[in-house]
This record gives C-alpha cells, sequence and structure tokens, in this order.
C-alpha cells in the first residue's frame, strides 16, 4: 500500500500549519470543515499530514481532552478498499467501519481499530 | 519533504511485521539491533513503518510503560539536514538532537521536541 497521510489532533491547526509549512515544505493542499472538524492537509512530496481541529464535540475531542495533540492515526491508500477491509476482517481484525464511508476530501474512508494492530490507529482511504 | 517512515513502539515487532505484512502489502526491507532496539522496517510503496521493539531499558521501553504500543514518531526525509535543523532552530524548536547522530539503517537523523511541533515527535532522516 502507498503512505497517503499522518493524522494529527491539535486544538489550532491554523498555527501548526503554519508552522509545518515553514519547518517541513509542507504548504496546505487543501482545507475544508468535515464531521465538526476544521481538516487541513499539508503537503509533503509523497503524502500528507492532515490536521484534525475539532469544532465540535467528539472523537478528537475526547482524544485531545486523554491524550493531548499529537499523532493520531496513520492513512494508507488502497485502490481496492473493500478488498483491503476482507484482508482485515479474515485476520481478525477489529474494524471500526464495517464499509467504507464517506471521508474528508471526498475519500472513501475506513478505520481498523487499534487494539488489532499493534496500538496504531490505521484508516484505509481510496481516492 | 518526503514522508520516510512512521515509528512505531511495539513489544513484538515479529508478531506485528507479520500481521502488517499481510494487511498492508508491507514486506519487511531491513531488520537489525540498534540501539538497545530490535528495529524491523516494513515496505510501503513510498515509505516505511519502523517497528521498534526495546531489547533493553530505554526511551523506547519508558514510552511502552507510560503509553503502551502505538505511533512513536513520523520521520521525514530531507537531503540537507543541517539545514532542516537550522530552520527549526531559527523557529525556536527545541531540539532533542542539536547535530545528526547515526541513526538505524546508517541514516543520519535528529529529532525535535514534541512541545515545539504540536505533540508530534518528527524524526528527520538523511539517507
Amino acid at each position: 500500500m502507498h503512505f497517503d497521510h499522518a493524522g494529527i489532533a491539535t486544538d489550532d491547526a491554523a498555527t501548526l500549519a503554519d508552522l509545518f509549512a515553514d519547518l517541513f515544505d509542507a504548504p496546505v493542499a487543501h482545507e475544508e470543515e468535515f464531521d465538526g472538524l476544521h481538516v487541513v492537509f499539508l503537503e509533503l512530496e509523497n503524502g500528507y499530514f492532515e490536521l484534525l481541529e475539532p469544532v465540535e464535540e467528539g472523537t478528537i475531542s475526547r482524544y485531545l481532552d486523554a491524550n493531548g495533540p499529537g499523532i493520531h492515526h496513520v492513512a494508507l491508500e488502497t485502490d481496492d478498499i473493500d478488498a483491503a477491509l476482507e484482508t482485515a476482517r479474515s485476520h481478525g481484525v477489529e474494524l471500526i467501519d464495517e464499509e467504507p464511508r464517506p471521508g474528508a476530501w471526498g475519500h472513501d474512508v475506513a478505520f481498523l481499530h487499534p487494539k488489532s494492530t499493534g496500538g496504531v490507529l490505521v484508516e484505509f482511504v481510496q481516492h
């Protein structure tokens, strides 16, 4: 699979976007409000940072309350998300999303439960 | 910059390597014992997972004790690590490594302190 992005939970996406743009040559590629989040994608040469700032209560605000800001998930791109989920299912991996659902930037996404994947919250993305 | 790898703290690199190879089409690309760690690089199409299993006490064993297994850091590749560190310094970023040091797989590496970078532990890598 293809690394797509690292998802970062933050309480200040604008400030972090400015800093990461300077430090990592990672300009803003896309920005939207989605699912109660202000979402900013910063473009690396071969992928993205996805900054996730809550604008209402939800999983990211609860994550920030529990853990503080930082790396929230890793997203991997696949051209067959249904097959990727079926492979995960066949390995007994617990799925957060049994079926792909609409995600940020108009992509189909599905998350695997970190308790099945070594504590790593993995998102499958199909563009 | 270029995404290089996501570093994963684990207490069982061999089992996680087998699972990730199957789930993510990410076969083992490199394996070594380095700095008190069993390190396994799993190859994605455009980067790596770096699995980090402690074989002695150190920062990763302490991380596991405090946080459990999961995503530990994100590594970005640069062709001028000294310039990257200088840019970070000029932004007031606290550096864990003031100068590049030898890292896994024979690369030069330097870490930025997560308190300066939105809670994200970032590693610069120069191959």
